[in-house]
Order: C-alpha cells, then structure tokens, then sequence
C-alpha cells in the first residue's frame, strides 16, 4: 500500500472525528456531570494524532489504488472505534478499554450490542457521544469526508465502494463526491424529520436526538434502560418503528422520490420484497405471540415494531422477547441474519444478495432439468454476470465462516449454544440484541476482554461487509508499493 | 417427463427391493420372531406393484432425459421408503405408518436417526432389515440397478449423477454400467473386511453384520439402546471408527490404490484435508473433554470415534456427547454440516464443496486488491469454471434455506432452538443425533406426525443432494413430453 497516502487520510479522517466530537462537549457543557474535561482530552489527543500525519506526510503518488481504498476503510474503522472509546475511559462511565472499545465498536458499527447493565446514571455527554456515533457510523464516515473534503478526488469511488454496504453502489451523481452530498443530505433530513416527529409526541429534545440518532444509524443505543419500552408511549413506539422500517430503505430511492422519478422506485425489487417480508414477519409474529399479548392490536404493535427492530438492523426493543414462542424468535433470528436493503444504513447479508441467491437456486433447478439450456439471472431486468453471482456465493461462505467461527470461539465462555450463535451472529448482522444470555433484557458484560475483542471485530466485519477487515490479516495489503 | 418410461423404470426398482428384502425373510426365518409373514407380505406386495407397471408399460423413446433422471431419482427414494416401511408395520414392531417412514427414510438416506425408545426386543429379522436399508442405501438404489441390469443403456449418466453425491461424480470407467460395478465390488469387499474385522473382535456373525452396513452406508442403527458402547470393547471402538473415516472416503480412491495410481491419491486435494479435519478435530476434542474422560486414552479413543461418526455422517455413538462441553459439542456440530468426501457413501454438505468456497474466497479477497488481474480457481491442478462455482454457492444457499425452514418449523413443536436446529440439521446431514432433545441418548419420538414426515423429507433432501428432490415440486417436471 501507498503508506503515505493512506496514513494522511487517516489522519484527516481523525481531525474529522475530534470536529465530530464537538457537539457532544457542548452537550456535556450544557449539563455539566463531570464528563466535560474527557471530552477536552480526546478531542485534544484525537486531533494531535490526526493533525502529525496530515501535515507531515506528503505522498509521492495521490491517485488512491483499490489495495489503498481497503487500507483505508478496514483501519479508519479499527481506529476511528478507538479514539472513539476514550471518551468512556477518561469519564470514567467504562473504566476498562476492552468495554470501552467493544461499545464504541458497537456505537460506530451501528449494531447496538452493550456491556452496560445500567445506563441511566451515566453523564449526559457521554450518553450522547455514545449514540452519535450511530449516526456517524450508519452512513459512514469516509462518505462524510468524500462529502466534506471533494479535493481528495482520484479514484475516491474505491472508498465509497469499501464503506459502502451492499453489492452494488449507486452513482446517483458523475462525480463520487456529489452523491456522498446528496446522501448525506438525504440522511440529514430524514433524521431531523424523526426528530420532530418524536419532539411532537412528548420527547424531550435531548432524548428526541439520542433515538434520532439510534434509528438512522440503525444502531439500536437508548439512553434508558429498558430501551424504547420506558417511554411507555405507543405512539413513540409506531413512530420509531416506521422510521426504522424507512432507515432500512436504499436511500437512492429517497433521491428517486424527490425527483418524481416513480419508474426507478416501482421496479426496484429490494424494495418490495422488504416490504413484503416486513408485512409477512409481523403478520406471522403477531398470532404467533397473541396468547400473551393481551389483545390484537397490542400484538400488532409488539410484533410490528420487533420486526423492524431486527430487519432494519437497529436493535431497540420494547418488549423482551427472549419469553416469546419459539417460532417467533426462529422468525426473529432469520431476519436478524438477512437485514434490510443495499445502500441503507442497516447490516445484516442485505436482501438485493438473498433476492440474486434465490434467482441462481431457480436458474440452476431450472438448467438441472436442461442443461443445454443457456439461462440468465435478471435484476430489475438488467442481466447479472456469472462472477458476481459467484461472488454472492462466496459473501455467504463467509459470513458463515466469520458467524459459526465466533460461536465457536464465544462457547469458551458460555454452556449455552444459543447465546454464543445468537451473540456471534447479532454482532455480525449489528443488530443488538440476541437470545437467551444476549437477550433484549441482558447485556455482554459477562463476557471476558478477549470475548469482548472478538465481538467488536465481528461488529466492524459486519458493517465493512467482511472483505475490508478481512484484508488487514493479509501480508498483501501491507506491502509497500 | 416420460411417464411410461419412467414408471417402468420404478417399476422395476420395487423389483429389485422386494429381491433385497429376500436376505432379510432369511434372517427372519432363522431366528422365527414373528415376523416372517411381514417380510412375505412385503415381499408380496412390493413385486406386484413393481411387476405391473415394468411388464405393461412400453414407452416409446427409450432415452432418458436430464428431466426423467430426476424424477426417477426423486421418486424412487420417497417410494423405495414407503414400501421399506411396511415390513415394520406389517410386524407391529413401528404400528404408525409416519413413524415407519421416518425409520425407513432414515435407513435408506443412511440418516440413522430413530424413533424406537426401546431397539432390543424388536424380532431380529425386522433390525436386520432395518440395518439393510442403510447399507443398500449408502451407495444407492439406482446405481445398483446399473450395475445389475446394464441393459438399461441410453444416457443412464443422468440416474448416476441424480442419485451421487458430490459436484462431481467420478466416471471410472468408460460405461456407466460398469463404474457401478466397480462401486459396488469395493463396497462389497469393504464392507465383507469390516464384518470379518468385527467378528474376529468378538462380535457374532448377526452383529458384525448389522453394524458393519450401518458403517458401510455411513447410516448408524444398531440393533442396541446404548449403540455401540453396549460391546463395552475399545477394539469394537477402534475398528468401527477407522471404517467410518474409510467408508467418508472417495471411492474412486480405492480404485486408484488397487491399480497403483499413486499420484491421483497423492494429489487429491478432497482426501488430505478430509484427514487433516479429523486428525485435527480429534485433538481439540481430546483436550476438550480430557478433565471428564478419565484420562489421555479413553478421551482420545472417544473423541476420534465420536469425530469420525459425525464427520462420516454415520452417527453412532459410544457416549453421550450432550454432556461434553459446549466447545467440543460447536466443532461436533461443524463437522456434521460438513460431512466428509464427495464419492463416498457420506452425506454433509461435503468438503470438496467446502473446498471450492475457500478457494474462491481466497479469489475474491485477492481480486479486490487487485480488479483487473484475471484470477481463476483451480482444483487438483485444473480450472473451475464460473458456473460450477455459482452452482456451489446455490447448493450452500439451498443446504441452509432446508435447515433454516427446517428449524422454524419444528419450533413448533419443542421450546428449544437447539434441539429444532439440530433435528433439522443431522437430518439434513443424514448424520443420525442431534443435541439437547435429539442428543445420542435421545431419539425422535416426540416429534409429532408432520414433522416427523418433515424430517424425512430433509434427510431424503440431504441424501440426494436437494435437487431431485425439491424438483418433485416443479409443475415443469410433471409435464407430459
């Protein structure tokens, strides 16, 4: 790798982080709970260890190659994560780094999974860096720099590419940085709708942002305990659910829909089949867990929102559902591994890979019974080529490997098989929560350092889409060229 | 499909069962346990619904299709099973006609899973029936037909690679008729190796047959509650598992090291890590269960008969694994997902599979660093196409889409996800125990009617490779041509 190179723009990318932190010191200097002066230091040590390479590094070559971009991406998250921690540390709200760097791991991979069993007592700053870097992460930093900073050019499209979730980018403008602005734009507004919406139902403003920014991310933090279940407000409840189910969306058609462009929005099969799934899971959850419900509609509600919770990647909970028939769980997990669309915020295997594996499995059944018919997996009525759908075969190997690896791994630590699969699997689709020992009413605090390393890998494997994070452990990549 | 073709093909595979069933009249003959007459019966009625449609039926093409290979395949295993079942219903020995098919699918898919609580006291030419199916199982119903009846002729190549396990199957020789032949003789002679293997160990001559086909087809009923920890002999151990690791082998390999061919052995890429699996399965597993198994040796001898009857699918047991720790149960559950060589009576999703996924892998990770450079897959020396490696990643896509609607469905009917996963897993392995309710000291009685037909529906699935019997639900295969 161009070591130059990469190393400056990982140093603008932690100039970016201390700015980033800003707003949470005004928020710690507004309710002043004694975590003011941790914000002051790693935002002190974040920029120093920023600013030396930027300024000092000059690269002979600037034009970044695809071995660079995935340099970047795999350690700007790994760093990002732990600069990101020192604000728990310095507190003292997390004492230990390994608990810290697994909730900033958490924070920035949007997945939502935390070692602390009780959250309410800490500093209000702290609790906002906390959920903030949801948001950052959900439409990810290097997106935001390539939106900030357009003199990086080049090639930038491998960066969007290495950050970016899913199998496809969509350009929706020529030029890489453009798009980065519009999504951010999008993701801005959408946000800040969320915001209201949640002001208007009886929020505070401080709690309106915290779970503003847990539901764009798709991360899944709160400020309370009991998760969105404090609120005791199923109007709270309907609204995040809806927001999650739309931060779920690819936001290229939010750009679709702005530009009345109804075609691009209506062949979109991601789409439907999404909303299909969504429709079908709650249906099938809500008589599955209407016995103990206490009524339809409160099923519904449970059901609906559970559902998004766990497809949208996000991870909240308003009700432990750790106690629901089995089915319903079975049901939860499967969604747990698909997640949502490509280009949203959420994690998981996304369905634009399930929708081209399930074309492939009719096309080969199909080519069993003809073999000397030539047949063509279509999207949204495009041909797809045959490397790519080898490629989605592959995506799954993987994600399989990296999921039944840390099950593997974490049954050192527990005796029960669906804690460490569940715990494995809810880091590597970052969504949260899992069952049993992991469930929406526990925490990962029993799990040791070396556990706790392991899941925050698993988390930023699962946001990066495995390959760049993968390609850190390859001699490869640190070759100097 | 050709249905007069077809048909008679069925036809006179119900012939050949009832002739297969004649060893065990014999059986029942010698021993005169009350079951003579279900046997005679079976006999009866399995001939004549095999006689009529193989003497009235005059297709009039001959040439089978890739289409009638498949439903030929598919077809004869569900029947193959029903007509199976009826001896241990004609008996008493299985009353319900679901729990027999489930006993007869499991025999014939070489699963080994039961829903007998109690084995012993059932009349001992029903077990030997019942140890048969595996064994006629193991190498299939359809190749034996071509190895006995040649005359089928025309483009048999569709029914051997219906009905073979693995993404290829090896041509031995240049007629179909005579690859059969070839299996079958090395199967035979295995097999006769083994019994004599096992008598000279102390067994009698009944035993030594039951448990040499229940390895010979990598199947796993014993004619003992406690499997083959009843012998209470490590050399019965030792013996049992080497013939699992050997029957988990490519049979083509036996071939080669009959006619010298040292550099195919050599250079089998499948073999060595098969071997390397289990030696280093074994390891793990020793050190894991060491503190419990009263030493180096007895932990050693446990853990290599237990790894080689999950990773050869056979499933027999010499302890009871559910008690070992959650570490060694994980790899125990990998293993069993595996399965062992393509060409070998085995099921899993077999490790020339495993082995193409890694490659590609290793492929795509490079591919990423570098875009432009052409890099193609290679096994044994030769390049893999595009397609074949699409096609493995469908076959993994299809193996866990069966284990995942697997498990939803029988979460119905037990509160723990393991148990429903593991059911539906070993099942689809044809690997025999599970863990927690379908441990190897449990068995599979409880499930209600409908699963249990479930079940046996993913062990045939899992035995046939998924494909012929998933196209019995195509409208296209049942299309008169």
């Amino acid at each position: 790798m161009n070591y130059k190179l990469v190393f400056r723009l990982l140093g603008r990318l932690l100039l970016m982080e201390a700015a980033l932190m800003v707003p949470s010191l005004a928020v710690a200097l507004i309710f002043r709970e004694g975590d003011v002066m941790a914000f002051v230091y790693t935002i002190l040590l974040t920029a120093a260890c920023g600013a030396a390479p930027s300024l000092l590094l000059h690269p002979d070559r600037e034009d970044l190659t695809a071995k660079d971009g995935m340099a970047v991406a795999g350690l700007s998250w790994v760093i990002l994560s732990f600069f990101g921690a020192l604000p728990f540390v310095f507190s003292g709200a997390i004492p230990h780094m390994a608990d810290a760097y697994f909730e900033a791991g958490s924070g920035f991979s949007t997945t939502g999974s935390t070692i602390l069993p009780e959250i309410e007592s800490l500093p209000r700053g702290v609790l906002f860096w906390r959920s903030f870097t949801h948001w950052i992460g959900g439409m990810g930093v290097l997106i935001f720099t390539l939106a900030v900073l357009p003199r990086l050019s080049g090639r930038t499209s491998h960066l969007a590419r290495a950050e970016s979730p899913g199998p496809t980018f969509t350009k929706l403008m020529p030029k890489m940085g453009d798009t980065a602005k519009v999504l951010y734009a999008l993701y801005i507004a959408l946000t800040a709708i969320e915001a209201l919406c949640l002001l208007l139902a009886g929020m505070n403003l401080y709690d309106a942002l915290i779970h503003a920014f847990g539901t764009a991310g798709t991360g899944g933090f709160s400020n309370y305990n009991t998760s969105i279940a404090a609120f005791h407000s199923p109007l709270i409840e309907w609204i995040i659910a809806v927001f999650m189910m739309l931060f779920g969306v690819n936001f290229a058609m939010y750009h679709h829909l702005l530009h009345k462009d109804k075609d691009s929005i209506l062949h979109n099969e991601e789409l439907w089949v999404y909303l299909a799934i969504v429709a079908g899971a709650t249906l099938l959850i809500t008589v599955s867990i209407l016995p103990q419900a206490g009524g339809f509609f409160p099923a519904l509600r449970a059901a609906f929102f559970q559902v998004n919770a766990i497809t949208s990647t996000t991870g909240f909970s308003t009700a432990d559902f750790n106690v629901w028939p089995l089915f319903a769980k079975s049901i939860l997990m499967i969604l747990l591994c698909l997640g949502a669309c490509a280009g949203s915020t959420a994690g998981g295997f996304k369905l634009s890979r399930v929708i081209l594996l399930v074309k492939s499995s009719f096309r080969d059944l199909r080519h069993t019974l003809q073999p000397r018919k030539v047949a063509v997996v279509r999207m949204e009525g495009k041909p797809v080529n045959e490397s790519t759908l080898s490629q989605v075969g592959v995506y799954l190997f993987l994600w399989l490997v990296l999921a039944v690896a840390g099950t593997i791994l974490l049954s050192f630590e527990t005796d029960d098989l669906v804690t460490a699969g569940t715990a494995a699997l809810t880091c590597l689709s970052n969504v949260g929560p899992g069952l049993n020992g992991v469930g929406p009413a526990e925490n990962f605090s029993f799990f040791s350092a070396p556990a706790k390393l392991l899941l925050s890998f698993l988390m930023l494997a699962g946001r990066l889409e495995i390959y760049p994070i993968l390609l850190l452990f390859s001699p490869n990549v640190w070759k100097k060229n």
